[in-house]
């Protein structure tokens, strides 16, 4: 049993009375910002069930001090180098970093392939940078779920700043979004239809518009395209956009500095923030709650409802809100 | 009104009772494959509410004759002129074949920038062929629940083949596999770090791996790596593994034999196979409606709940629960 080292069963069937509660040594370790200990903290938080909330209840009220950055964009734009050139900028201050890069490896396995050392590898070797991948478990509602937890025990162990990083084609985008007090989307220039496809969703959640690889040709187009894009939409004006070339270590200071400007406007709904990220969780586990005794309910009423909708006596709206009075707690 | 056409409101805020029923026309005319009437019917089950639910009852028991065949794989692997060069297959056959390509454009907005005459040109006026971007919404549920209204319509409107293509990193590739009698996960040679990591996941979902660009350099490599990633998964050593130049048309009937294949073993569980989508809708619409209920709830219970949990008083599992009592129907 891996995490066994917390005293805590790592089994989902068993009942959470059944789990011994977590020594207070592990909460000492973790707040004093112990990596092993945060390393089993969220590996338990990325599991879920009875363990995941008896810590995650611990440490709920010692959240809310770090500052929540999210990365987003296509593969290819360069993010993690990025994300390696902006966690540079934050060590010269002395700031404590985390990094929660969701992986998009495995939706249904679970298993995340990409070792964190792949990325990042500037700052491998710094114990105030930990970075870590969370598998995006494509489940409904299952990446939020543990991602927020994940953020909370990060949080907890004091680092002054998270980063996520998430792979941003549809549904991630809007988790890191949700999770995020600054949303930065990376773009590169000439990525295809694909990726351009997605700059209409993008400028929705962004607060700040990166063009990496900057020296590359075409680059002033894409830029101009975001700018044009921009115009359209009277609604964010307020995104600025950047160009970068992450590996070169320019523009990143201006990066830092946006991301400053943006946080520092946000100071006085800081506690706020914290509380719509509670919320989300909360209703996250509430609608995969609902959604795991859907697809476990049969019967003869569930039966009955299929019939009825497979023959159109009653519609899809209505066989949902019946199916929600059969299975409710 | 864009849809005035069909008589129906498309207001989600006017109660359902206030909409007059569709006339029969609408019916008739999407029973005999009218084009303008399907899209139509589509863009009312991407909008949702009582209209779309009103239409989806009627055509509901007229569904599960076409064959749903899932597309998935990271942009720029080709999807796009492999089902291109894969529907050429089928019309050759005389089928009639219906695409509902998943747009990652727009995850808040909604609104799909790339037009649906950008995919598949070859294709573009033949009218047995109907070809629809829909857009990925992003929101908990939404894809799914849109998607399995459009594919119902398709299905309802007489296409014999319904190809549903996604862009896979993560939520979508699971809704695919949800969807799709047959799912096919397409690769190319040489995609970078971020694409060979989402191939763990994929193993779980396809029926059918394909290697596109099979001409390029290092397609053996590529084809090998699967082969061996197909190996350590014994559960899985039914999929198959094809090699295609989709703008070269070659491999193209080895992979539409190989889904013939597929189908044909799969025919006994046409039913079973339509009544798991109506299942997942239902469920699906559900979950979304409990969320909604969950977002919009408020009041002093509430936020007892809220404080609670941000002090650690109660674990989020518990809070969860609680909170399903709370905006129980």
């Amino acid at each position: 049993m891996k995490n066994s080292a917390l005293g805590i069963p790592l089994s989902l069937s068993e009942p959470a009375r059944a789990a011994p509660p977590p020594t207070d040594d592990i909460f000492d370790k973790l707040a004093a910002g112990d990596a092993a200990t945060l390393a089993k903290c969220i590996s338990l938080m990325e599991t879920g069930g009875p363990a995941a909330d008896l810590i995650h209840r611990r440490i709920c009220a010692k959240t809310g001090r770090a500052a929540v950055i999210g990365f987003t964009g296509a593969p290819g734009a360069g993010k993690s180098t990025l994300i390696d050139a902006y966690i540079a900028v934050l060590r010269g201050r002395g700031a404590k970093i985390a990094v929660a890069a969701v992986d998009p490896s495995s939706p249904v396995g679970g298993g995340a392939i990409l070792g964190d050392r792949v990325r990042m590898r500037r700052h491998a070797l710094d114990p105030d940078v930990f970075i870590r991948s969370v598998a995006s478990r494509g489940h409904l509602g299952g990446l939020s779920e543990s991602i927020h937890r994940v953020v909370d025990v990060m949080d907890a162990a004091g680092h002054d700043f998270i980063i996520v990083e998430t792979v941003g084609t549809g549904q991630s985008e809007v988790e890191v979004a949700e999770i995020a007090e600054v949303c930065v989307v990376v773009n590169a220039p000439n990525m295809g239809d694909e990726v351009q496809a997605m700059k209409s969703g993008v400028l929705e959640i962004a607060d700040i518009l990166v063009v990496n690889k900057a020296d590359l040709p075409l680059a002033q187009r894409t830029t101009k395209q975001l700018r044009d894009m921009l115009k359209l939409r009277r609604s964010r004006q307020d995104i600025s956009i950047l160009e970068t070339v992450a590996t070169k270590d320019t523009g990143i200071d201006a990066l830092s500095g946006a991301i400053d400007g943006l946080l520092a406007k946000r100071t006085g709904d800081k506690q706020k923030s914290r509380q719509r990220r509670l919320r989300r969780l909360i209703a996250q586990t509430a609608s995969r709650l609902m959604n795991d005794r859907m697809r476990e309910f049969s019967g003869d009423a569930m039966d009955e409802l299929m019939r009825k909708a497979a023959t159109g006596e009653i519609g899809i709206a209505e066989a949902a809100a019946q199916a929600l009075s059969l299975v409710r707690p």
